[in-house]
C-alpha cells in the first residue's frame, strides 16, 4: 500500500493527538493520516477484517470516520499552508468537524486500500468545505462532504 | 445504562450480523441495538474510552457510526412493522445506508450513555428517511439524518 510521506497529523500537539480516528496517541484507533497530493489532499487507509458491513463489504460508519478526519486533516493541511508554513514547522492549526456528509454510491470492497481525496473550499477564515471521494481500486465507492472548523478554545481548556 | 429490552439487530439472519456497528457477531464491534420507543426508535451506547475526539469529548466517527446503524435498524423496525410483524417474528428485513448526514452541534461528552432517537419517513416502498437525534445527558449533542434502502440482492450474492 502507498503510504502518505508527510502527514498532517504527525505534527498535531500531542493534547490533540488522541484522536480515535486520526491521533498518533490513540493505541486503539486508525492512525488516518492525511497529507498533499498535488493541490488536493490524501489519505489511504485499509479497512481492518472486521470493519465489514456485511462480508465482503466495508462497514458505512468506517467510510464516516475516514471521510471525517480527512477533512479536519485537510482543513488544517490548507489553513497550514495559507498561514505560509510547510508541514512539520510551526504547529499546525486543529479543525473540528461542523457537520459531516457521506453518500454511498457502490458497496466498498474489503481487502484493498481505500484513498479518499480531498479538494478544499475556504468559506470563511475559520471553515473550510472538503469535497471528498473515497476510491477503492480507483472506483469511486463513496463522496462525502465536512465542514472543518478551527477548534474553539473551550476545546482545550477541557482537555 | 438504560438498556433497549428488544432490538431488532437481535434477529437480522446470521449471514447479515457481522456489522461492525450493529452485528451481534461481530466480536470487535460496537453491538448497537436499536427497538421501539413510542412511535420512535432509540439505540443507547455508551462510547469507549478509546472513542474520543479529544479527551473528554467523544469522536464524531463514532457519532456518526451510531448514526448509520441506528438508521438502517430504525428503517428494518418500521418495514416490519408495516409487513404486519413483531419484532422478533418473521425474519426481519436488511436495510443497507444510502445516505448519511450528521450536524455536531456541541461537543459529545464521555463517559455518559449516548441515546440516538429517530423519527421515521416513508420516502419510498423501499426506502426511509430517518432523523436522528443523539442525546447525551438529555442535551442534544447531534442531529443527523439517515436515507436507508432495504439491501439490494446483490448483497447476498456476493456474501
Amino acid at each position: 500500500m502507498k503510504r502518505v510521506e508527510i502527514a498532517i497529523q504527525d505534527y498535531y500537539p500531542d493534547d490533540f493527538a488522541w484522536c480515535y480516528g486520526c491521533g498518533r496517541l490513540n493505541e486503539s484507533g486508525h492512525h488516518f493520516r492525511t497529507g498533499w497530493h498535488g493541490e488536493q489532499t490524501i489519505t489511504i487507509y485499509e479497512p481492518l477484517p472486521e470493519h465489514k458491513a456485511i462480508p465482503g463489504f466495508v462497514y458505512g460508519g468506517l467510510v464516516a470516520s475516514l471521510i471525517d478526519c480527512h477533512g479536519t486533516g485537510s482543513a488544517a493541511l490548507a489553513l497550514h499552508k495559507k498561514n505560509g508554513h510547510e508541514v512539520g514547522a510551526e504547529t499546525p492549526p486543529r479543525f473540528v468537524t461542523g457537520s459531516l456528509s457521506v453518500d454511498y454510491l457502490k458497496p466498498t470492497p474489503q481487502g484493498v486500500p481505500l484513498k479518499a481525496i480531498g479538494t478544499l473550499e475556504e468559506i470563511h477564515p475559520k471553515k473550510w468545505k472538503v469535497h471528498i471521494k473515497v476510491f477503492a481500486n480507483d472506483i469511486v465507492c463513496a463522496k462525502g462532504e465536512v465542514v472543518a472548523v478551527v477548534m474553539p478554545s473551550t476545546f482545550a481548556e477541557n482537555k
